[in-house]
């Protein structure tokens, strides 16, 4: 196929398989997209690449990669408390192979019709496999969460269980096959979305967690000119983790494994019930963690009030 | 330089060097940037991805690619009768050469700047050399130029000169030095953005030339239901297109050769006056060069009226 083909083929399978949107003026087709956004409302726009071999492992199905690659800039979105509106895809293609472009995009569709998301444009090109996606979305001025407003004696707030991407990850390096549950989390993570929507107003800060909780917490703070107390025996592990990783081994994968996407959010202390009826109307974990303190810097204490230094400090990709 | 590194460095760039905008609430260093469309104002989108090989030869100085990556898309917003505002920027780098990094920046940045265009977002990672860019603009409702909006008896219009990138192309192929002029054509394309704007009102349909005007007019034709008579010798050439090629070589590069960004547009043929004040006004040779006729398909025309076939069709990039 050359390229007017792959984009008449997306383009078909999306008239087929995605929201229509009466905010899209012009959608795929045209040098641009024309889109309204509604009145009184703000933009929020973030783009996120994922590489071959990088960001996923080559031999992924395509379905896993077209997820991901949209999973993790809605992601984005919600760690800023936006409503998920549009996005576009720019695909860099090896080769012409019609099948694989099927089964990307029944993820990247699949994904994007849960969430109401109109694909409004794009390119494909020739090139080693790399796919590029912006995404669109939409606060009510002023209310977008931010990394810089933590507040010391916030209280620090994961979402779901933490380091189970970073386990499959450790199993695929080992060559092992690896447990289906950890798997699933590091190829078709799950944005919180709707979570975000309902920190704004609650939450101060707020972030997802892509690099690993250390160094997520860690922009937080930084922006906020705060730093952060954590509490080990706090953070939150899958059964699947429990059986994968012990002691310092599994708090490796808690505080430092990457690709997560869970949201970590700072609130005031006294809306601690608040947040834990969230957790229940939205129907997402959420965990306290830790304390946003004046003392800079990330710490993480164990039950002994210890501090304890993790053997490696960010997550390091597939590359 | 780790990504963090990378991000700080193009972060600090950006604050010496870009357009500040009010209209940026969120920019640089959040999970997404937080943006303010102008009341009543339609919002405009354009993505597209330079690869390495595929889009400007490896060996290409980093000004120039940075510079192209982001006329490519302005040329996209150009098309449209948008006036451009932000974009996003995802740089994918085979390794961390800062003296690269900067360079590339003074070519994006440097035409970002002359667009008043705020860079807001975007993320850098490791893999085959690779930049993807997204634009925003905005324009009126209903005023954005679109493919589909040409009519039968519409003259066919292009700014600029023809095939001199592709012509710079042939001679890098031919591992020549080649015509500098036609060079700064294929590595520095101009987006034709104040031109674009003022066509708002005047013109019915309109492209930018990326792949070859017979192929871009053929998509302003599809999508209008309509077909054109081209006039081969009214298409505009550069005297150094003029020194390069002659006869058949010159008329294919000028009717398939990509890589232009110059605009095609249609006008109603009583426009024809206002169209040349504006090629004065804006500063931009515009050029008659056929009609949107009933009859489908595009077809070129000599000075004998006899129809005239190119020896290939579409621009093929360099991969």
């Amino acid at each position: 196929m050359a390229e007017f083909d792959l984009i008449a083929r997306i383009q078909s399978r999306v008239a087929d398989r995605v929201t229509r949107r009466d905010d899209v003026i012009v959608g795929i087709g045209d040098d641009a997209a024309v889109l309204q956004v509604p009145a009184g409302m703000q933009l929020v726009v973030a783009t996120d690449t994922l590489n071959a071999g990088v960001h996923f492992p080559p031999e992924s199905a395509p379905a896993d990669i077209g997820w991901k690659a949209l999973a993790v800039n809605l992601s984005d979105l919600a760690a800023m408390g936006a409503e998920p509106a549009w996005c576009t895809l720019s695909l860099s293609l090896p080769d012409n192979d019609e099948a694989w472009l099927d089964a990307f995009l029944d993820g990247f569709l699949g994904l994007a019709s849960q969430h109401r998301i109109a694909l409004v444009g794009g390119d494909t090109t020739r090139g080693p496999l790399s796919i590029s996606v912006t995404v669109h979305g939409f606060v009510a001025p002023g209310s977008a969460l931010r990394r810089d407003a933590a507040r010391v004696g916030d209280d620090v707030w994961v979402s779901g269980t933490l380091g189970d991407a970073a386990a499959a990850l450790e199993q695929w390096r080992a060559g092992e096959t690896g447990d289906a549950r950890l798997r699933t989390r590091l190829d078709r993570p799950v944005p919180r979305v709707a979570l975000g929507r309902a920190l704004v107003g609650m939450a101060h800060a707020c972030i997802d967690l892509s690099d690993g909780l250390l160094a997520d917490l860690g922009h937080v703070c930084r922006g906020s000119g705060t730093g952060s107390d954590l509490d080990l025996d706090s953070l939150p592990a899958s059964d699947a983790l429990m059986a994968f990783a012990n002691g310092d081994a599994r708090r490796s994968l808690q505080v430092a494994g990457g690709d997560d996407y869970e949201l970590c959010f700072t609130a005031p202390s006294n809306r601690l019930e608040d947040v834990q009826r969230l957790a229940d109307s939205v129907g997402v974990q959420l965990s306290w963690v830790g304390r946003i303190t004046a003392k800079q810097g990330v710490r993480a204490f164990d039950a002994d009030a210890l501090e304890w230094q993790p053997p490696r400090k960010g997550y390091e990709h597939f590359g």
